[in-house]
């Protein structure tokens, strides 16, 4: 007897319905399928294996007739490059839709501080390059008015603090509010990160209206909202939705990948390169982030397409150019000085903390999820939101480190101190007589530098707990920034400390050797990517594309080794305390049907032990494949809720002819009825080629073989689970039938198992 | 009834033996096999469904154990581990032995044609570093003498200019033609580039030696020979080789990868990526290399071990420093000019150049060595090699382009002229007074330039007609440099041209905008560089990891879309004439087994009509479960050569029981006969669990059932032939069962099908 998980309802899986009545009907009946064969319903996993045979019968037929017409030619060249145009489109427009977010939100950010008087559409920076003021002080240009010099005039004064501060949390509050509300309106699909859900519909699940046009328009402008309020949250993950939303739409403009959900799916694990190729400007990074985090099935050609797609969104965005500088990658840094080999003590120090800190994050996240997901705080998304923020701006203001955005805080906080810099982090005892060219030696710190620990440790503790309740509030909210500022931070303390202790103990045994009196050799800078890389680490367990990343970011193998450290680290030591990442987590928390590739089984167990029917329950449900009604079909479908069934030889011997399915058989019979005239509910249906011998009197018979399945994967009852695992997971199977001896004792499994 | 194709023969493949036995038996049945189990013969194809299930026995095994006892703990934390530790000692030997063969390389090129009397083991390069002479004249002093001087004591005149000649030919003969002696004598496997026959071996066929120490130690020494001996060839392809036999070497430390084949396989492609790494200096390049090109099985772990043992190979590398200068890639390039967007239409006719040149190469290279094994020029490997030098050097000396290494060629190619470079492709018409900075504006190109370029054209010519003989003698021959070398020709030559257009024609309309009077817009280095990257592509068909190799090489990615742009036209060009790469046809040629991933099936066929026996072949040979003696079963081996038999119930019902090899059954027959007592001819054999009811006359029984393969993969004989070849691919089975309703009418499929 056969029973489906209820996560994957029925689905049509007589791939090669013609595969026995020769290609020319085959190629008829790709063409004009019955109504409601060949699509899937909402929520369903669908038949990767069915999908791709579609797609190489469609191939082939237009290869076929290629050699007929020359249209027919300019039809399949044109087919054959409808990928990489479509590439090209999903990478022009992720790039615009990237350089569109960046600049609204860089320019929303500031307005929570104050507007230009050149005019209010400026950010500040824009503002002050108008004003020809020395490069300094670039921050400070008449043109540029805090919100208390607009209405009181002056900036000074306790009352101008409080206005500003006021100002600022209305501003935050204004934004999220309107985000959660949009998200809440229009597309409640728009929230969170998105990387979850995109797992699992690349692993084959479909979720109708996820990637559609609405969530890609409110997404698009939700995020700039929730990323200008200064949420704890980023936009990595989301550009990672938008983009997938991009290439599903654009999907539309190609028949090839409109109607194949397999092929879709290729065209989705590009995208998802391409947003994370422009969320950093990292293309490689971002192919080798959708083959590791996201992808499921990832043949080479896609390799190659997706690296097209993330190369066209990168350079996109860098022709868009929102960073100002002409670079390509978010946090550009340059480090003058090599590290040494004691350095790595550091570096896996920092390793073990992002670790730690990951495994902390996923359990909490994952509780106060959990928590939202059961009690009744999920009822007021809007309220929470509106609580957060508030929290969040409040505590924010004073600290100068929190004030700013999250991006800015962290590429300050990667970013080495030069002479000209004018950053507190970078206020040293200066002795110029001993400076030589751009880098400087290990100074004292001076005050600026202590009071700039004091805010980063309080920033630091700051994130580390608002992070937890942000991530999965009803706004679009990325992990990658949070997760990589407190990394930065943790790293940039354990730097500034490891240079004082250097500056100051340079006569010890550690030191010597390599960091001489007067010599530069701690940099900070790379203690806080380092500490970035371990967090993001511990948070999402990437590793190839993560030192990659940082790698596009630096540019230098040089600092490969030690990002490479801290990952291995923080995996191991997360690993150690959970094995999931925090999409994984995620994914199982809301339940959605993922095989996870990763996985190990600890117990050893057979087919035969997980197959239906159990060993007491009713015998299995089968059609014979010549000897039943159509009533007794009928019966069989009313009685039972199994989404197919196996065709068997006869009652005795229950050897197996084929795998029909009950959607086919409804929608066959119901045909037949009203089109084929003389079926009754007495008339015999037969699978096989020749209708079975009958009595002449008996009415005229219904030949139901087309829709018969007649390859249906099976496995013996005493195949180990593991393999039919992995057989699940290869060939993407829905279903597949255990047999006994050759006899059915059928059994469904689905990627949902276990 | 069964036959295998004689590529593969039989091999035990109960892999789930003790699945119905319950876990304890199967245990001992792991630890103590009977002799001969588990193993393969040479030139089989190996099992990966049953040698990963293996694995997952073992590991299971020790988790299950390691709560036992601490020791067990600490067994199983070090078994965890070994991977990683396997991974460091292949980068470290991998990355020396790079070093080694850089260092001996270099220093034999140079003795062709001169010897430092500061110390005969000095290279000219180093030689002069010793001395103190001015910047711009290092290659000329003192302690160095060209042989001329050395013997006439003066370089200068026709007869110095014979002297040097001659000794150049004499010394070029002498290297080539002790590698080929040593590979001929020693170790024949260590010939060609070794990457087809790994490509094989990586997809489960085994080849015993071919990764032995002695082919070791014979390539790492003949390959120093063959580079050094100035023929038109390179040492990627065979560094590459020699990293995989670290690999499998090294694996024999580790019981592990030692006993499991396809585990072993996983290292060897972590092996490769270190070759490509340590080749180019080019970790992730390395990776992608081995993903894209070699890899058959590539789970994600291996990614990220691969990507470790790549950077470990690296830093070794560098650490040896066998480049003078503290760089990790073998051509570091450093561009200032942005490209134009008008100059894709030059990068997309090199991308055309390297198709073409590609698929000429391909074409005309396989010729050549079908014709070599065919006709009884293969009888003399000696005679070729020597000949095939004696050209090449003759050629080679008169042409100072052809006369250096390959790879100083094509970085003088790639390199930039710079205000101080004494190069004679740098020899412009300076103006100084419009000199800025170090970026020097277009000029016209002085007498040497025009020389220069002769001369590259004539190297082009060569180059391109000697490689074709060389690739495929018997020395050890890599083929990316030459291929790269002919792409950098004609790129430059393309670039120079391009330069001179646009100095004297700046005012035509295709430069009007960028590229004013006295701008520097044209860079013939990065031409050159573009053009490498197409010739590579033509021969190897990579795309992502040669883009991504180009672009650790450049480390800016303002260069990847020319890079990109001619990869992907040359691609195209060359798959338009032939759809294989290089690799690939030599596969082919060599008549491996290899099932190529990529092809695509034109026609639609089904099991059935692939299967055999065909339909007027005598009928199944099958074993019945319980009713046949040892006798039968004897003759039946003695009459059939098939590799295994399926079990049936019974000759009537052939319902499918099982699978049992051939192998297996002569092992525990023989065994039987041995050891257990009361085991005559008449004695009936039985695969069931309990014993069938006999007479008690009847003499003791022969269970078989441990060797019983109890869920062998069976497929209906309506498959289409691309699922069963997608399952064969995926799962990596040896054979295949066909049943007709549940009945056997087996036939095997094998990976070398088609």
């Amino acid at each position: 007897m056969l029973s489906f998980p209820s996560s994957s309802p029925p689905g049509f899986s007589s791939y090669n319905g013609g595969g026995m009545n020769g290609t020319s009907t085959m190629m008829d009946f790709l063409e004009e399928p019955l109504p409601g064969v060949g699509t899937y319903e909402d929520f369903n996993t669908i038949d990767w294996v069915r999908e791709k045979s579609r797609d190489r019968d469609r191939h082939r037929e237009i290869t076929s007739r290629s050699k007929e017409s020359t249209w027919a030619l300019i039809h399949s060249v044109s087919d054959a490059f409808s990928g990489w145009l479509l590439m090209l489109l999903i990478g022009l427009l992720a790039g615009s839709l990237a350089g569109l977010i960046d600049i609204s939100a860089h320019w929303m950010t500031d307005l929570k501080e104050g507007v230009c008087l050149a005019g209010f559409w400026f950010n500040h920076e824009h503002c002050c390059w108008k004003s020809n003021t020395t490069f300094t002080d670039r921050d400070k240009c008449p043109e540029w008015k805090s919100w208390s010099q607009l209405i009181l005039g002056h900036g000074e004064g306790a009352f101008a603090y409080i206005l500003n501060y006021f100002m600022y949390v209305v501003w935050a509050l204004l934004f999220s509010l309107l985000a959660v509300l949009l998200v809440k309106g229009f597309a409640p699909y728009a929230c969170g990160s998105g990387i979850p859900e995109i797992k699992t519909i690349l692993s084959g699940f479909i979720i109708r209206g996820y990637l559609g046009k609405w969530t890609l328009i409110i997404k698009t402008i939700t995020l700039v909202l929730a990323v200008s309020s200064g949420l704890s949250l980023g936009k990595e993950g989301p550009l990672v939705h938008v983009a997938c939303c991009c290439g599903n739409i654009l999907c539309h403009l190609f028949t090839k990948y409109r109607k194949n959900e397999a092929k879709r799916r290729e065209v989705l694990s590009a995208a998802a390169a391409a947003g994370v190729s422009v969320a950093f400007g990292a293309p490689i990074g971002g192919v080798l982030f959708s083959l590791e985090e996201v992808s499921y099935y990832f043949p080479l050609k896609t390799l190659w397409r997706s690296f097209f797609a993330a190369l066209v969104a990168a350079f996109t965005l860098r022709s868009i150019n929102p960073f100002g500088n002409s670079r390509l990658v978010l946090f550009y840094v340059e480090f003058h000085m090599p590290w040494h080999l004691l350095e790595l003590v550091p570096f896996i120090l920092l390793g073990i903390f992002g670790g730690l800190w990951g495994a902390f994050f996923i359990r909490s996240n994952i509780a106060w999820c959990r928590r939202r997901k059961t009690t009744k705080l999920g009822k007021y998304p809007v309220l929470e939101v509106f609580v957060v923020t508030a929290i969040t701006a409040l505590l924010a203001f004073p600290n100068e480190y929190t004030r700013m955005s999250t991006s800015e805080l962290i590429s300050e906080l990667f970013n080495d101190c030069g002479i000209l810099d004018s950053s507190k982090l970078c206020e040293y005892v200066n002795d110029f007589n001993s400076t030589k060219g751009d880098d400087l030696p290990d100074r004292a710190a001076g005050p600026g530098v202590y009071t700039a620990m004091w805010q980063l440790a309080l920033a630091l503790i700051m994130k580390v707990f608002i992070t937890i309740f942000t991530f999965g509030m009803k706004v679009p909210s990325g992990l990658f920034i949070p997760s990589m500022a407190v990394g930065a931070i943790a790293g940039r303390l354990l730097g500034v400390a490891m240079e004082q202790l250097a500056y100051y103990h340079h006569d010890w045994a550690i030191f010597s050797g390599w960091c001489s009196q007067g010599a530069d050799c701690i940099t900070p800078g790379l203690y806080a990517m380092v500490g970035a890389a371990a967090c993001l680490g511990g948070v999402t367990r990437m590793t190839v594309s993560l030192v990659v990343i940082m790698f596009e970011l630096t540019g230098g193998l040089e600092y490969i080794v030690p990002l490479m450290a801290a990952a291995m680290t923080s995996k191991w030591v997360a690993d150690a305390i959970g094995r999931e990442g925090i999409y994984d987590a995620h994914i199982r928390l809301n339940g959605y049907p993922f095989l996870e590739a990763k996985e190990e089984f600890s117990h050893k167990t057979l087919a035969m032990d997980v197959m239906r029917p159990r060993r007491n329950d009713p015998p299995l449900t089968v059609i014979t494949q010549d000897s039943m009604t159509v009533e007794d079909v009928e019966s069989i479908i009313n009685e039972t809720t199994y989404s197919g069934y196996p065709v068997v030889v006869s009652r005795e011997s229950q050897r197996l002819v084929g795998f029909v399915l009950r959607r086919d058989l409804i929608i066959s019979i119901e045909n037949a009825r009203k089109k084929q005239d003389g079926i009754v509910s007495t008339s015999v249906i037969y699978f096989t080629d020749h209708s079975p011998p009958l009595p002449p009197s008996s009415p005229s018979m219904l030949k139901l073989r087309s829709i018969l399945d007649l390859s249906p994967f099976t496995v013996t009852d005493q195949t180990p689970m593991e393999i039919v695992v992995d057989i699940f997971r290869k060939l993407g199977l829905r279903q597949c039938l255990v047999t006994h001896n050759g006899a059915g004792c059928s059994k469904p499994l689905c990627p949902t198992w276990p």
